[in-house]
């Protein structure tokens, strides 16, 4: 009758000791390390003084030696403290503050084995990570991990937002909320509200040659790291001494806190390609849109988009109207039969018969545009890694210094090579995919390219370290609105923001301003494509419709051309997850401001105060809104008014958004009024 | 704001269509297979009517090969009938009938490699199964799987009882009970009610060198496949032509209707081991509850448990009150250091020096009591195959026709020997650890000796094939009420009914005539004790309790001496998951019938109708019922009655069961009366 809890054999010993803890700077969050009777390491954090994370247990199952789990002791613990402000290259924000507490414990077990553990902890005020170190030691050389045993007891009941992970190999699914206790198996970002208000996100930082951190419910608020499947040997395997990437945790009062927090490229390793003045943020248009609503093919044929002769004309349209870039997809053989899932017959260096990559790359290079090279490999990275180097070295000549690369796959189905060179078939975010898109962005990096990858495994804040690799995927992106069923419903980009977006930039492609998919409108308004250039960061934006229709729309077009994709400065002004949400940026190349603004199916009244503004200066704010009759269902999300407005630090604006709409506005300073 | 649910890419073609179908004999329960517009293979399952599980994918990721999932067409679909009625050599019941319609669905890749998957569905009145068949084929000869994707979508809310799975290697837990949609990832069996009052089991039976099969949640009602794991190379690895275990799914309008459903029996192949007589179901006591309640110890010293003077009291004990076996723990080598989870020690046919297992064999066959042999491999598998024959040798020469076998062991910490002799860890219930069972199984048949595995894999219903697997442990068994914090609530051993103990025979080891465990008492009263061995079914029942306090329970002594460990039938008069369970079974040898009641932690007062006794017939009903005082808790847990009546067919019985109580009552016929 009545409702028992799982457990298993406790024997009378199983008292939790407390063996090490510490603070964040400020006291906020505090981490507690225990040993249970039998030895088992478990941590927990608590948030002034609230316990957040109840004791949840430490350790690995091995695959070739005794499970990593219990009779660990004591050898010693380390606090530190760190505090450093340092710059980006570009990004959100100019300068981030990286100030934390570090405990690092180590262990060694008292069974036979003795073998050690070591555990740190980075404590910020705002959250924490913490990462295992296998330290060099005998009879542990190569670490063969079966499974991370690694445990997020949460303390109290919450809401969660996410997204399935052992589905199929792709992030892209409109997100579930649902209790936490409802939770199957989770990617992260994993983002949950708590029944006491507090928002939490569940991620991990510097995923560097290890398998990807799911999040399998286990029951209750209880969650157990699942790291992402090989198909063959261990889902790790490493040589001693390494460390697994960061589990992550931020914590914020406001679900724009989380926006806000740097702690996932804090816990990156700082900037190893020295100089990357070569990596230029931008934005882009292409030949792409067409192909999605069925206008153009990305195979041979009739209606075979990349011909030589419609790259020019983008070319030029691109020369017109400033836009850096110009992507071209389906140029390369391979798009012919059965390529998806498979990509058997992809060649990166072949272009079909009416598409002249070396007329086109002169072309473009006359007009001042850059091409955006295109790698799709359907996950067949095998064949692509054998001709990486080829296809790099070709770009790279044509003056080609930014590719999207793209990794279509279904289910566990990515075409791998494993150390042995047999090929194997592996998930999107194996441990040999983590190694295939560090490789491709080192190889890119020698050739002064950047790297936009499509279909990836997840961001998780490495782009710190290798600044080329400026742009990902990684969620539903704009292509479900042209044959998507559904295709995205306004609250997804409200969700991107406090899920997939907080993992890093993603390659969203907004600026359909046709608002029209492939016999489906979009569930958009057109004030709204313009704000998602401010809501939904990227170093690299692309303006997604086909130019024919971008010329349509000549001020929104204008609008597209000179909004910023480099900030010096981001806030959340305000948002609900799923809800609303307006951010605001200052350009990182002059004194402007935007702020962007977007809300869900429901109209909504958001009153925002510019106190972001320079005192003593008045702005010209350049409005984009919703006009009044405006509804992203129906022929009237079309309509947007565009208005000017003079304001001042201080003053209150009220953004009035349609029903799935949106609303943009740059600022602009006056000389000192 | 609104909950959006999960999908994928979905092209405009997805469309479910009905391949074949089949419906059972008397059309109670249909099975429809279907494809989607990627040639994705689905299977739906309806009972009278109504939709029981909605269309859920079938397929598999290959290790090797790419994923066998989808581009699939019809080949073939054929549908046969099948009825026979078979005889158990030992059981719940003698005769059984396996009545089915076989829905045989062969399949076929359109794409490239176009490679064949077979699935037979045999759909039951109460239930189906089906499994894969990887039919022979060039290019496909050895099938490396890396994960299986079958679904299981239930079509409407349940309430769920349920174990985690994956979290260590035992099943030893309290089942939970929970809304379906907050199952994490659950072991089978996994009983639900759904929300319009159906009760359903899913299982898998004839689990034969592949990896078991866990239940992990998706979403929703949603639940998919999730094998094993190997911890080196694909969780199954088998040549082809080979079959799957079936995936099982039984379905009833009460809860004793799942357990009067052979369906698991029915779906393994009939005994391969001929003669059998030398099973022979039995009861026995044993060196056993004093290491438990710390009154003696495994190894060696003062307290050491298994001497030879202890040894021979035992027997003496067994010969004087009828008990066939002795089982004797802690006989041999290998208990003294840090034994748990590793095992290194353990030799399986050296005993202490302070018990000769000469003597003690003699001394058995002489008093006519068989030795109970016992061999704890603390889960090194690697090492106990390496004795195994050496093993099995010197008990089947003393006469020992019965071992306990145990597999004490962590998450994921099984030691064992793969293909090519490396040694891997591996989980409990991996393929193997089912490769490993069989062996056992089959060295121990060879020697006409039965096997009674303890930390075992799940019970899959292989004594139909193999009937010297007589017994296993596999869940939270007696030991709990030991040491066990806590130990087993009253509604525990009502959950083991509907939930672990359909899937096989439990040892769950009643007859703790003391109540009392290690300084706690049994949450048990007396009559509940003896009402135990009607309820849990196995045809090996130990008397658990030490032979001093057996003996200071002379009357209840003599009932478990009495009652029988094989019947010819049994039937459910009624019961609830977790509540309470009356069960009638009849003597394979006599025509009396037995029936035990239990409870959970609320009294109750049963009803039940005497319809099974033989009509005509004036049967004496012995009676042993808790007293009106009587509680599960306190001293008064000892409180029961002994009375007798005169009852015949059609008789109504007032069972009264005092909270955490029971009752059993056995039925003797008189002369025609």
């Amino acid at each position: 009758m009545s409702l028992t809890t799982s457990i298993g054999w406790v024997p009378p010993s199983y008292g939790l000791t407390v063996i090490a803890e510490a603070a964040s700077p400020d006291n906020t969050i505090s981490v507690q390390v225990l040993l249970d009777g039998d030895g088992r390491a478990h941590y927990a954090v608590s948030r002034k003084g609230e316990a957040v994370i109840k004791p949840s247990r430490l350790g690995f199952i091995l695959a070739d030696q005794h499970q990593l789990e219990r009779n660990f002791a004591l050898v010693a613990a380390e606090t530190t403290r760190f505090d450093e402000t340092w710059e980006q290259p570009w990004g959100e924000r100019r300068f981030s503050r990286n100030h934390y507490t570090q405990l690092h414990v180590r262990l060694k077990e008292s069974a036979r084995e003795g073998r050690s553990l070591n555990v740190t902890f980075r404590i910020y005020d705002k959250g924490l990570g913490f990462r295992y170190e296998f330290p060099e030691q005998g009879g542990l050389e190569t670490v063969n991990i079966a499974e991370e045993l690694t445990e997020f007891d949460m303390a109290e009941p919450a809401t969660a937002w996410w997204i399935p992970a052992g589905e199929w190999s792709r992030y892209e699914y409109l997100y579930q909320k649902t209790p936490l206790s409802e939770v199957g198996q989770a990617h992260t970002p994993m983002t949950i509200r708590t029944q006491s208000g507090l928002y939490m996100a569940f991620h991990e930082a510097a995923l560097v040659d290890y398998s990807a951190m799911w999040l399998r419910h286990v029951g209750g608020q209880k969650f157990k790291a699942s790291l992402s499947p090989a198909s063959t040997g261990p889902k790790v395997s490493r040589q001693a001494p390494f460390t697994t990437p960061w589990r992550t945790l931020q914590i914020a009062e406001t679900a724009g806190g989380l926006v806000e927090n740097d702690l996932i490229l804090n816990l990156n390793e700082p900037n190893v390609l020295g100089d990357v003045s070569w990596v230029v943020p931008h934005k882009y248009i292409g030949i792409w849109w067409d192909m999605h609503i069925g206008l153009a093919t990305w195979g041979a044929g009739d209606k075979h988009g990349a011909t030589t002769e419609r790259t020019k004309a983008y070319i030029d349209f691109a020369a017109e109207h400033g836009f850096r870039g110009v992507l071209i997809e389906g140029w390369n053989l391979g798009w012919d039969s059965d390529w998806f899932a498979r990509g058997f017959d992809f060649d990166f260096c072949k272009a079909y018969p009416d598409f002249d990559l070396e007329a086109v790359a002169a072309y473009a290079r006359e007009k001042g545009v850059r091409i955006v090279g295109h790698h799709e490999t359907a996950g067949n990275i095998a064949l692509y890694e054998s001709q990486l180097e080829a296809a790099l070295d070709l770009y790279a000549r044509l003056g080609v210094d930014s590719v999207k690369t793209g990794y279509v796959a279904d289910v566990g189905g990515v075409r791998a090579r494993d150390d042995k060179g047999n090929i194997v078939y592996a998930w999107h975010d194996s441990q040999i995919m983590a190694r295939h898109h560090l490789k491709v962005v080192a190889e890119a990096a020698k050739r002064k390219i950047s790297i936009n990858a499509h279909e990836p495994i997840k961001d998780t804040g490495l782009r710190r370290t290798y600044p080329n690799w400026v742009a990902r995927e990684g969620a539903r992106g704009m292509e479900y609105n042209g044959w998507g069923n559904p295709p995205n419903p306004p609250e997804h980009e409200i969700n991107l923001v406090f899920t997939r977006l907080l993992s890093g930039p993603m390659d969203y492609t907004p600026g359909i301003l046709s608002l029209e998919g492939n016999g489906q409108p979009l569930q958009s308004t057109l004030a709204r494509q313009l704000a998602l250039y401010v809501v939904l960061y990227s170093p690299i934006q692309m303006a997604a419709d086909t130019m024919e229709n971008l010329a349509r729309y000549p001020e929104p077009l204008r609008f597209i051309a000179d909004v910023p994709a480099d900030w010096a400065e981001t806030r959340v002004l305000n948002g609900e997850i799923g809800d609303f949400v307006t951010i605001a940026r200052k350009d990182r190349h002059s004194d402007d401001w935007y702020i962007g603004a977007a809300t869900d199916e429901e109209a909504r009244t958001l009153e925002v105060v510019l106190d972001f503004l320079e005192d003593g200066r008045f702005y010209e704010a350049q409005i984009y809104r919703d006009a009044d009759d405006t509804h992203y269902i129906g022929e009237t999300r079309h309509n947007y008014v565009q208005e000017t407005k003079r304001v001042r630090t201080g003053d209150r604006l009220t953004l009035k958004l349609a029903a799935g709409g949106g609303q943009v506005i740059r600022f602009t300073p006056h000389s000192v009024g």
